[in-house]
This record gives structure tokens, sequence and C-alpha cells, in this order.
């Protein structure tokens, strides 16, 4: 093993973190992600600890890879039992896999106040399993478990689990970080020292519990680690684990490697598939992939970006599948405005000096309220073309009145609708799962005999923010509403301290978004 | 200026980030916050930049601060005017403070391309500048703007840009990664360089565009940087700032530094209520001040850190005024049930083997379901109540409907509730800012006449997660409710494809453990 690889445990370390859980179908989505971005190895569980896992390796096995390797994780044996007879290990040698990876203790206190054996009968833990995989036709990763502390604590000793290991026959000693302690200059200091005694293959997995998991990864690399371990935007336990989302750009970009295994134009969405599948909120700020990390508010900034891109932005956001935004916002000057608008798609050359103060004063006055037109371009664009443009709603909203109804566990809602299309009134009534769905299914029940083009907009995503959470069950809520047609998709907003306005403006929003696409390319039959 | 400060720059840098956006009112309550915290000086905002910032330094004026320094920030001068006529500058000195921070350009790109002057009359403007406000009496911080790009791209002239400012009187030279492309070890060789050739005290203002701004910041500082600036929880453009939150806690814990005039143990419930008031959603992840970062959930170590609490975690979480959690999760073997249902107050002398099995099965498929009781601790003691105590909820459900009446702009809820108390039929109704406003009024008002004691109860916060956005307005829906009375807190879930339902789970629960509270504590007067 001499080129740098990645290995990602995303579905081990991963789902330790609070709030994930992965059933079998998500991990075998995520691999076939993660195979497809090129990631070297995949730890795919610890087939031994529960059944979840095992159904995992069982299903893996007739998936076909085009690059990556699954592999099993697992302890060292059990002390005092045979191998062979360790149920930890059967399950890793059965689970079909040719790569396992081993963690065993490094850390002299973890050997004699946790598993409460002698420090040679650790050692001896170390090497029966070793070379007992081996046996069985597996490459062995080596995990030293605490080896920073371990270090810091017993050098001689952690560095005696790494030499017994490798001469055992591990491929990789890999340093672990486990409580995530371990500050850059220490880290690196330690690593030196390993070098000097070691010439085995190092591999580095930190943890980012002192928020420095990505500076120790991208430090041990500069010191000769050939394999990184992290996960795919940090999840993890506790603070997390090293972000591979945030190394991996890194060394493409600034130490300029080629990576031709792995795909890095996918890195953004990749990362917010993940982030999908593991129910987790995706962070705007992420580094080099998140939605903010090339998006400018200042307007003296976008000003000089307009100039030159180099100026505020360390890399091209293309590289990573990222893009670089322009928000309009209330720290924004003119130039902010205009270049949205013109992103937007409208021509500016008849606007007037008071035109624009008088639609930067009506977004700022909405934002008070607690509109953020930031994530709901279609609202905007509506905005826009209801006050400046030639342009009229094919619809028109009348009323509307919604009656849920409790029966011990189940609620039903029915939502009762009057729209004035096309001169005429239309009056009718749906059911749905909750108001906000009654609502819609009654929008679309209403507008689908006059635009059949509307059967092919589906609502993709309903976001609810509550604003103001401490005012309790009476606070003010953002709903945000993201559509698509067979060609694109929109978001669209509403506020409201009722959340079934909030959410009606929102639907009304994308519905009228809906027909005024579908105007203009033409797909608006004349029914 | 010796001793090592902090510079909180929240209010400014922190403004910029993608959806903050302070009320001078929020801005003064941070002040407060910083003030009662320690930290040393507190960026307020530009004065010349818009009218809230001036507004802000106009409220702050009279504001008695213990320990605090509020600062103005500003860039130099405009060329090509003299510097009375310069709004900015005079805006600066209008603000009434004593101390400000002047950015110049120390990259020659940005002076030929940006600014579009030669590098000389850039020299002029930073002298210029900084002569002007001392002899306004002001003590001066310069910022010296993308200066590690500006060192790669011309060393000589971005060292010769801190001569001129610190000749001029700058009583600190901070060298600022405006970008935030810098990593370890190219950031210590280029400080290690000006350590060289300038003995001047030297700040580090780094952003988090490589994901290592922690790491860089805690270099700076071994390098000899006197002044660190950042922000809490790291917001701020794009990937944010520094995160004060993370460098404090590691130059506290593991550079043992005293920072006397810090009240570390404060810094979780800092970062808390920054969030809140910047309206973002708090990371649990966050190292040192997450509500996860020192939260355990795999057994195995669950059971080590029952042994000894070192094995698991780099430091304490007292320390930083947070504390360790234990979650019950699928994960979870019998230990971690165990521990959470003894922290519950629970005594489990009599649980049997089977009834553990029965209760984790329990959890494990309303987990399935979308339940997470790791943040429910109330509904999680409910469930246990109900199933394994002589315990009977003081009122019963019947049955309850809304109807939610749209008319143009506004939507009124009203709820009509069926509930059984002490053995009578209550049936009642009630209005509300929204359904499930109108259910909470409703529920109030029916048990009020039976438990005054309720009077107290609160509802302080209201969140709703969709737990599946891709099935838009049909999507299961996951709602907590934080509730309190004078003494305590709690949080309560519930989850449906209904978010009526789901919320009106949640509120039974709140309502029914606020009663189960009052009575263990004497105060359920027995009207």
């Amino acid at each position: 093993m001499k080129s740098l690889t990645f290995y990602d445990t995303t579905l081990r370390d991963g789902a330790q973190g609070e709030g994930v859980s992965f059933t079998v179908d998500d991990k075998i989505k995520i691999v076939k992600k993660l195979d497809d971005f090129g990631i070297d190895y995949i730890e795919g569980g610890w087939p031994g600890s529960n059944p979840k896992d095992e159904e995992f390796f069982a299903a893996i096995r007739d998936l076909k890879l085009k690059h990556s390797k699954i592999v099993a994780f697992s302890s060292t044996k059990r002390y005092g039992i045979d191998i062979k007879d360790d149920l930890n290990i059967k399950k890793m040698i059965d689970s079909g896999v040719d790569t396992v990876a081993i963690f065993g203790k490094s850390w002299d206190f973890h050997v004699t106040d946790v598993l409460k054996i002698s420090l040679d009968e650790n050692l001896a833990l170390i090497e029966d399993t070793i070379k007992y995989l081996l046996e069985n036709n597996m490459q062995v990763i080596f995990d030293a478990e605490h080896f920073f502390d371990g270090f810091a604590s017993n050098p001689t000793y952690a560095l005696e689990t790494l030499k017994v290991a490798y001469e055992a026959g591990a491929e990789v000693l890999v340093l672990c970080d486990t409580n995530g302690g371990q500050l850059p200059t220490q880290l690196a200091s330690t690593i030196g020292k390993v070098k000097e005694s070691l010439t085995a293959p190092l591999g580095i997995h930190a943890h980012n519990d002192s928020d420095v998991a990505v500076a120790n990864s991208l430090l041990a690399y500069e010191l000769g680690a050939v394999q990184i371990q992290g996960t795919i935007g940090g999840i993890g336990e506790r603070c997390g684990n090293a972000d591979l989302a945030s190394i991996i750009p890194a060394l493409k970009t600034k130490y300029k490697l080629e990576l031709s295994n792995l795909n890095v134009n996918k890195i953004t969405s990749l990362y917010y598939y993940i982030m999908e599948v593991a129910n987790l909120v995706p962070e705007n700020n992420h580094p080099y992939v998140g939605s903010s990390a090339f998006t400018h508010k200042a307007g003296m900034h976008v000003n000089a970006l307009q100039k030159n891109s180099e100026t505020y932005e360390h890399v091209s956001p293309q590289i990573f599948g990222n893009k670089r935004r322009i928000l309009v916002s209330e720290l924004s000057g003119k130039s902010n405005l205009k270049y949205k608008l013109q992103e937007l798609g409208f021509d500016l050359s008849n606007f007037t000096k008071e035109e624009y103060r008088s639609l930067a004063t009506k977004i700022k006055d909405m934002e008070y309220q607690g509109y953020q037109f930031e994530g709901a371009e279609a609202s905007l664009k509506l905005l826009f073309l209801r006050e400046y443009e030639d342009y009229h709603s094919l619809f028109g909203v009348e009323d509307f009145k919604i009656i849920s109804h409790n029966f011990g566990k189940k609620t039903d809602s029915e939502a009762v609708v009057k729209l004035k299309v096309k001169g005429e009134s239309v009056h009718i009534v749906a059911e749905g799962d909750g108001p906000v769905n009654a609502l819609d299914n009654a929008l679309r029940k209403a507008l689908l005999s006059f635009f059949p083009s509307i059967d092919v907009m589906k609502l993709i995503d309903y976001k609810v923010r509550v604003l103001n959470g401490k005012d309790g069950t009476a606070a003010k809520v953002r709903v945000l509403i993201e559509s698509s047609n067979t060609e694109q998709s929109w978001t669209t907003i509403g506020v409201s301290t009722n959340i079934i306005q909030a959410s009606w403006q929102a639907l009304i929003d994308s519905f009228e978004y809906a027909l005024y696409l579908a105007k203009n390319n033409g797909s608006l039959s004349a029914n």
C-alpha cells in the first residue's frame, strides 16, 4: 500500500452520530454512491455487533462495485477463549469480505483498566487475531485505538502494539485519535516519533472533539500517512469524525493531487445525498460543499467579485460541483439586487433608481417579517413579476377552510377551497394527510381540469422553521416548499404565525410558478 | 498589548453569515452576554456602512460594561479625498468608542485590481488613516486584509503594509486570512517569517473556508499571536469565522491558560444564546459546547465510561458548563437503558429481564416510526410511568376538532376539545394563532379550573422537523415542545403524518407531565 487511499466509515462510525440511524436499504444506497464517487474502502459495519449489520453484509455480497472494497470491522479476539469460538471473529470471516479492520488497544490504561488484562496479554490478542485472519485469507487493517493518548501515557508500549500488528501481517497501521483530544502540534510530533522507529505504512483516523480533525488528517498526510479515514460530512459520535468532504477538496486543490479514482466534482452532491439519507440537516456553511460556501452577501465583496472571482474565493466552486451565489439581503446594496434580478432573467435596462429603491424597501420589510428569499427564488421572481411586469396569475384565490377532526390516534383533515379560474368560480373539497396536504390536494384538483400540465408538477420538499420558538405554539413559522416538474425545481416561501396560512402562501406561489413556467415554455394546453 | 486578548466579531463579521440578521436590540443583548462572559473586545459594527450600525453605536454609549471594549470597524480612508471629508472615518470618530479596527489592503493584486491605485498610494492610505485616528484619541487595531494571500504574492509589500501600520501607531497588527484558504503548515511558515522581520504584537483573524480556522488560530497563538479574533459558534460569511467556542476551551484545558477574565463555564450557555438570537440551529456536534459533544451511544463505550470517564472523554464537560449524556437508541444495549432509567429516577431493583426486553422493543419500534427520545425525556418518562408504575393521568382525552378559516391574508383557527377530568366531561372551545396554539389554549382553559397550578406552566419552544421532506406535504413530521414551570423545563414529542396530530401528542404529554410534577412536589391544589 503505497499510494494514498481513502477509507470511509460513514456506515459504521458515522452511524454512531446522535440522531443517525441507517436501515440496511439506506446502507446499500450509500455504498453505491460512495463506489460511484470512487472511495477505496467502505467500512460497512460490525457484523458481530447487531443483526442489521449482519444482514447488510449478506445483502452486499451480490452487489457489483466498480472500485470500492467493503470492509468489516471488529475488535481483537476476546481474552480467554479460543479464537475459533469467538463469535465476532467468526461473523467477520463469514461476512464474505476480503478486507477487515481490527481495532486493538494501544493505551496501557485501557488494557489494565477496561480489558483488565496484562500488557503482554493484550499484545498476544493483537498478534493472534491478525494471524488468524490472514490464515483465513483476509487482508487486515489495524486500528490502533487511542493511539495518541496511549503514546502520551506509555510511548514504548504504544509503539509495541504497532510493531506486533505489523509483524503479524497487518498491511496498514491506523493511528486513531479515538477521543478526538489531539491538537495539531502534538499530533504531528507523535507521528514524527512513530516514523523514526517504524517503516510500516500508516493511516490516520481522527475525531473532531477539538475541532481540528481536518487539520490533523492533513498534517498526517504531510507526514507520510497513506490512508485517511473519515466520514462524509464528518458525521459520527459526539463531535463526529474527520470530514472527507473537507479533506478531499484540500488534497485536490491545495496539495494538487490528481486523485484520479475520485469524482471530486461529485462531492457536493455526495454530501447532500448522505445528509438526506442520514436525515441530518446539511450545513449551509460547510467548507467546499455547503450552499453558503461560495455565497456572497456584502455589497462591497459582490462588486469586487464581479471584477475578479479570485479576489474573494480561495478555490473555484465548480471543481466540487458547487456554485457561487449572490444573496439578496438587507445588507446588500444596489449591485447585489441588480445581479440577482439579472440572474433571474429580468431585463433591467428601463429600471429607474426609484424602482430599485422601492423594491429594496419592500424586500427589507418582508425580511423583517421573517421572509428569506435566499432560498426561495421562485417567490422572489413572482414578487417581481407581480409588481413590475405585465403579468397576471392564471387563477385567483378567494377563500379556504380546513377542518381537522381527531378520533383517538388519528386525525383527518379536509380542505374546502374557493378559486376563480378563467372567470369561473371553483368550489372544491379534498382530504389529506394533515391540513397542508389537504390544501395541496384541493388546489391540484381545482386546477387540473383547467391546466392539465399541472399533472407533472410534484411537491418534493416541505420544510417548517419556527422563527421565534420561545413564544411556544404562538410562534411565527416560515414554510419553504420545493416543487419540480420534469425539467426543473423551484422553491417558494410563506410566513405567518399560523402554519396553515404560511403553508398556503408557499403552496399558492408554487402552483402559480408551475403555471408560469408551463406558459413560458408553451406546454400550457388551451384546455 | 502583551497578554492574550479575545476579539469577538459576531456582530460584524458574524452578521455577514447567510440567514443571520441582528436587530439593534439583538446586538445590545449580545454585547451584554459577551461582556458578562468576559470577552476583551467586541466589534460592534461598521458605523459608516448602514443606519442600523450607526443606531447601535448611539444606543450602546450609555451602557455600562464590566470588562469589554466596544470597537468600531471601517476601511482605510478613500483615495483622493481629504480624510476630514471621509464619511466612514467621520462616523467612526462620532460613534463614541475609543478603540477602532481599520482594515487595509495587504495583497498587491487587490491594490492594483480592486482599488486601482499604486502600491505606494495604498501605503499612504494606511499611514494617513491610522495617524488621523490617533490624533482623534483612538486606539487603533490594524486588520491586514488578505495578508496571507498577499504574502504569497508579494512578501516584501505585504510586510511593508504591516510596518507602515505599526510605525503610524497601530497597537496590534492582525493577520487576516480573509478568503479562508490557508492550511496550517503554510500559515505557520508565513507567521514565522513575519516574526523574523517584525517585533510588533500580532493578531490572527481566520476564516473557515478550508475547515481549519480553529487549528490555524491555535497555531498562531503558539507562534506568539497576542490577539485572537473570531465569532461565537463560528458564524460568519460563507463558511464562517474562527470559532471562539472551540478556541477558548482548547486554550483553557489543553494549553492550561488561566484566562481569569473569562467565565469559561458559561461558554455552553453563551453559544446557545447567540445561536438563538441569530436564529440559527445550534450544532449538536459542536466541540465542547454541543449537546452531543459528550454524548455516548454505543453500549461498549457506556460500559467503559461508567468505569472511568477519562477513557472516552478528552476533557470534562463541566468545565464548559456542558454535561455528559447517555442516549437511549437502537444501538444501545441493556446497560444504556438501565443508566437512562436510573438517571430519570426510577428504581429498577425489581425490573426483570423480560421487562427490559419488552421496553427496549417498544422504544426501538417507536424510533422506527420517527420518535427520538434523546431530546424528549419527559415523554420517555411518561411512557415508562404508563407501562410500569402505578400511575394514572389526571385527565383523559376524548376527541378534538379544529376549524381553520382563511379570509384573504389572515387565517383564524378554532379548536374544540373534549376531555374527561375527575369524572366530569369537559367540552371546551378556544381560538389561537394557528391550529396548535388554539389546541394549547383550549387544553389550558379546560384544565385550569381543575388544576390552578397549571397557570405557571408555559410553552417555551415549539419545533417542527419534517422527517421525509421528499414526500412533500404528505411527509411525516416530528414535533418537539419544550415547556417550563417556575423551577424546571421539560420536552415532549409527537410524530405523525398530520402535523396537528403530532403537535397534539406532544401537547398532551406536556400538560400531563406538568401535572405529574405538580402532584409530586405537592403544589397540586385539591381544587
